[in-house]
């Protein structure tokens, strides 16, 4: 089934330790409708400028990514810039132009608002409620979001939760939204401010799915080096959403399982390069050979 | 097969946010023998001065804990005091005070030196080396370090490290250990130091295991309340040890996924209360409930 994805689309300039690119394409509904392509068809909703390459539109189609639902407007493109401490951990925005995002309206065309599975991917929690209202009971939705709204849009975030099934934030911000050290206790917490299931994710150390008693924690592929690590928490969502979409019609804590390495098999791909660039041609073949990867560093239990 | 333990025997004072007790039996030999015993005989080496209770000695009776290789002698038991932060992540030493710690020569009894598994348990690593040259041929050698070792004594850990089979330390002592920080680097470059198996623990994230083209990663188990993580990494180390020896004729990567499974079930107990409070009692049905544990919470391709 379809998967109707929400979120920023933007040019970033990102600086590492090692080098630094400018104009790059970004934006948590970029990386999140790519990864999710490899799953199932995307509907994307997001807004660009006048300035905007038409080769990424190219890229969508080419992807099978519907963009019917994203606007072109007079202006410039929501722009983001960052800098990453050496080891990568850490990052400073160093500036945010929002430029037509500043008054973007999602608007569904009505082909998008019968979809089923629904990611609103890291924007304002007021603008991924503004969707959600204009979508026919959607059978399962996820959400991302960041410490930005749950330091400045704490009640709009409230409010979004109870129509969420799945809420993806990082270990801090989980911290953050519950006043608690143990990540047990945060991920339990969250759950009782609406969302059926909770993910966590730990950057290096995996990450942790929290449901009603039920638990999975997987750790991360390991990679010797990461080159950007931006976009990889909008790549996780992306690839867990597509799974779910592209595969299961009722969705369980079985499949919530198997999406979880699917994300972050997705994230081990983003992190390899700048940008999408590693996400761009992926085949089936090495998207599988990570997930078996996956089986063999966590099993314990052999069948031989 | 019996597992030859060596390590401090040590009177700890720990200090959390919430509480602070004196006179807490503890050391790196003491909590290693301790989860071991649920696995296989263990004979214990170390040095305990004549203000050690005889209590002790009764409680490692009780487990079948061989004591003929620790020394009792004139003057105090080894002490160690400190304090947890506030998350209780990071802890500061407060004091140490060697006493009969000082002039230890570990001695194995004839009736120790044909074991064929060792516990090198956390003390200096020359007192480590020379107990190896007491033994015959051991099968199995596991090694545990510290940060402290790693600063001030690094030829000696250096020179015990081609005759370790797995060498145990945490996430910063492996960045230490080889300056990189991603945690996939460091483990595979301390292989090259000589041991053919690293694992690598990372508390509530769990750990990895590197052997060679193998790799192993599991979460640690789900708490929602830590009262004293002291002996958590000890705990973790003779949990394995004691799992290999008691199990397993020849070790192979697959018994070591098991072992770091019954560790991190070990350690899950040994931070639910001070001391070895936890660890005092426990049935092999609560073992084996947690490892069942271990096994749903990893598990995404469900056989049915």
């Amino acid at each position: 089934m379809a998967l109707l994805v929400v979120g920023s689309i933007a040019l970033d300039t990102v600086k590492t330790p090692v080098e630094e690119h400018g104009d790059l394409f970004g934006g948590s509904a970029s990386y999140a409708a790519t990864a999710a392509s490899y799953f199932s068809p995307v509907k994307l909703v997001g807004i660009v400028g006048t300035d905007f390459p038409q080769t990424e539109f190219d890229f969508w189609k080419s992807r099978k990514i519907d963009t019917a639902g994203v606007q072109r407007v007079e202006g410039k493109t929501f722009r983001w810039s960052g800098e990453y401490a050496w080891d990568l951990n850490t990052r400073q925005t160093r500036s945010t132009e929002l430029n037509v995002f500043e008054k973007f309206e999602p608007k569904l065309p009505r082909s998008y608002r019968k979809a089923d599975f629904v990611l609103l991917a890291n924007i304002a929690p007021a603008l991924q409620s503004r969707v959600l209202k204009q979508m026919e009971r959607p059978h399962f939705v996820v959400a991302d979001t960041m410490n930005l709204w749950i330091e400045t849009t704490r009640a709009d975030l409230d409010t979004l939760l109870p129509n969420v099934d799945l809420l993806i934030l990082n270990d801090s911000e989980a911290r953050e939204m519950t006043k608690e050290t143990s990540l047990i206790k945060a991920g339990r917490g969250i759950r009782k401010m609406g969302p059926r299931y909770v993910a966590i994710k730990k950057g290096e150390h995996g990450a942790l799915l929290f449901g009603d008693n039920e638990f999975f924690s997987c750790g991360a592929y390991p990679l010797e080096d990461i080159h950007d690590p931006t976009g990889a928490g909008d790549t996780f969502a992306g690839g867990m959403a597509g799974y779910l979409a592209g595969t299961v019609r009722k969705v369980h804590f079985t499949d919530l399982r198997k999406a979880m390495i699917y994300g972050s098999v997705l994230a081990s791909f983003c992190v390899e390069a700048f940008s999408l660039e590693r996400l761009r041609n992926l085949t089936m073949d090495q998207i599988n050979e990570r997930y078996e990867a996956f089986k063999l560093m966590s099993q314990f239990e052999v069948i031989t």
